[in-house]
């Protein structure tokens, strides 16, 4: 069954996936005479780069999701439908999706990534993700309640396994988790359980490479490690995690490790729809597309964003899965998009890299822009400005404020709620 | 198994559950020299007076639950537990709860009261509760999801049903629902879904009784009325809910309302526990206590709150079920359990009624305190500052208070998210 859109003589973008991409791309093409139809499986936008603070009870789910019908409220060319989409059907020119199959002139996947476990069903299992708002909810959930369990745990070495928390990944995810865990060990949760001993509540982040923070200079890699320590975390380079079974991590180097919060931000892959050859994916599951985000093979179907992939010399095998290549391309296909039907020349990508950065903690941050390096007070600074001028809405951005503001002050993350406790079963 | 506690010689005091009256007591009670263990299902403490603004997406879930551990941080001699008691033993003084047992001195049984069905069970099946931050979002989840099945409704008819909210109850939950529905349908909606035609959506109150609010005066009761009516709610009075099969409601008098959102908010029954014999409690599930709180028979067991009745001249069927009866027998039991550690004289409770109030929208609000009643803007802003007063916590507050500006200059309600998609089946 075909879905309900307004008949229009216009040509219609079908746009799957409403993260950074996806959103950059209906706001810039919105108002260029063409029918915008945008699908998600959530009806809101999540703001990613702040999962981590939602799992370690400093903001609100709410204030970093938004609605996307709201987003488009004004633009009445957008029209959102609240779906997955199943398979593309690249012959009709027609995606199958939840709520029935909808045409497309033009279409853009912009499907981002998910949690790559890489086939090891046994982590993928036992570890927690951390790539959606629900997922860091339940995040917040178990790690709460291995603390209350703890606190009747019948023998040390439960006890022990119960404080212990191991984060597999040394990207700004895993760092910036790691920093945000050993601040409530620090600030918080001593006082919240004065029958559990805080000595005994290890942070661990377990890296297979010989550093963390890839992206970053060798000075900064440094500095995020010593401020990482500095806070009570142990950072285990070269050390692969070889099996999980809920309780017990055994590495490669077969040391063995207790624990029961295991959280896996390793690695991603694409979250690819089907329809396309095996050709047309990368090993990491990432569309193939030339320098104009276009799919190899066709003119009218692109990617952006951590789903695509342009491999060039700079990038060889493609650019960093992060917010501003997603932006950028969006802002790209928009253009093309506009070219194709005015029969113009396609433009391509040409990525400005901007900098990186990752937050440890209070007062601590690590800061690259262009040949500029800065950490400390001032990084994590530009850090917390940087992020609130991304986050999508007003509102959002004074009730982040607020919450920043008070946790500084108070030392304190307020949100430790086990509103839905976590059951293993409920892992998505 | 016996819980962990610390030995003490200190008498010890088991609280189970940390609403308004069980928080109030322990907050009274402790640092006079006894072992309180306070025990709560859930690791918060609910403001359930904004639970409606959670589900019609104005406010946070977060904002308006806080964390039980935190409260007590500063008071050493208040032990928390998360856990469900399931069994009281008043030959042994013990409890039985899902984590252990746990001996007591004395007893205080404040855990409040659940959605009352009146037995109905294809009601119990359908119908959305309304007592707790989960089925507060659940419902949440269910207004918006309906909404969005709305746009692809195949007929008008579904697309009616879908549209409509029925709430069952007159008290101040319904009332102030459906005024905050009603102001979604007003405010916000029709630019979310260009797509519907919200002179469709219909806000129905249903109340078996001739009245609504009956704790107000008639003139406070016809001006909600009024209030309702003009923001485009229907009232229906003297009308019983029969029947209702997730589709289709029929009550007594053979109407039929097509709807796929019934909210129940018709009657409580109080959270007993196991343990006492059948004459102990109302039809109403309340324990019957005398004017000191002790439950009949029993000199070191109370009850407090919405789950204890104390049956008087003036109030036959024991007192309403509102927080300030709660908080004042809170304190009024830790007055007694130190008067009996003291062998002195029990105080009787004497119910101080500061008045009674409902919001229901914008402006629009009834408030009666003593002889004085108003309402309107005035209403509304008293009714605002009460319950911000009320809440726990000051960021909390703050977050509140800045949400309401928000909402007020931008006849907005931000929190439109489906986080957890609700299923029947998950409904608690």
């Amino acid at each position: 069954m075909a879905l309900q859109l307004p008949i229009s003589n216009q040509k219609r973008v079908v746009i799957i996936g409403c993260g950074f991409g996806g959103l950059e791309l209906a706001r810039t093409l919105s108002g260029k005479g063409f029918q915008i139809v945008l699908f998600d499986k959530n009806n809101y936008h999540t703001f990613q780069p702040l999962l981590y603070q939602v799992a370690t009870a400093g903001l609100e789910a709410d204030s970093i999701a938004y609605p996307i019908r709201k987003i488009f409220r004004d633009n009445k060319d957008v029209f959102f439908r609240w779906a997955e989409v199943q398979h593309i059907n690249t012959t009709e020119q027609k995606i199958n999706t939840s709520i029935g199959e909808c045409n497309y002139d033009f279409l853009v996947i912009a499907t981002g990534t998910t949690t790559n476990f890489f086939n090891n069903n046994a982590i993928a299992e036992n570890a927690m993700p951390m790539k959606t708002v629900v997922e860091a909810l339940n995040l917040r959930s178990l790690i709460l309640q291995n603390l209350e369990k703890a606190t009747l745990a019948e023998n040390e070495e439960e006890r022990k396994a119960l404080m212990t928390y191991a984060i597999v990944g040394g990207g700004p995810t895993g760092v910036e988790l790691a920093g945000a865990l050993c601040e409530l060990k620090k600030h918080v949760l001593p006082n919240d359980y004065p029958e559990l001993d805080f000595t005994h509540m290890e942070v661990l982040l377990i890296e297979s490479g010989g550093e963390v923070l890839q992206n970053l200079c060798k000075e900064n890699q440094a500095k995020a490690i010593r401020y990482l320590t500095d806070l009570g975390a142990s950072v285990l380079l070269n050390t692969r995690v070889a099996s999980y079974d809920g309780s017990v991590i055994n590495t490669a180097d077969e040391k063995i490790i207790r624990t029961y919060s295991l959280i896996w931000a390793a690695g991603v892959k694409g979250n690819e729809i089907n329809g396309f050859d095996a050709t047309t994916l990368t090993p990491g599951r990432r569309y193939l597309v030339n320098e104009s985000c276009q799919i190899n093979g066709f003119e009218n179907i692109f990617a952006i964003g951590d789903i695509a992939c342009i491999c060039t010399e700079t990038f060889p095998k493609g650019h960093p899965q992060v917010a501003p290549v997603a932006i950028q391309q969006g802002t790209l296909v928009a253009e093309n998009i506009l070219a194709l039907t005015e029969k113009k020349g396609l433009k391509k990508f040409a990525y400005n890299d901007k900098g990186s950065m990752a937050t440890v903690g209070r007062n601590r941050a690590v800061v690259e822009t262009g040949k500029i390096k800065f950490g400390g007070f001032f990084g994590w600074f530009a850090w917390m400005a940087v992020h609130l001028m991304q986050l999508v809405g007003f509102r959002n951005r004074i009730v982040v404020f607020i919450n920043w503001v008070w946790n500084y002050i108070n030392y304190d993350r307020n949100i430790r709620l086990i509103i839905r406790p976590f059951e293993k079963k409920n892992q998505a």
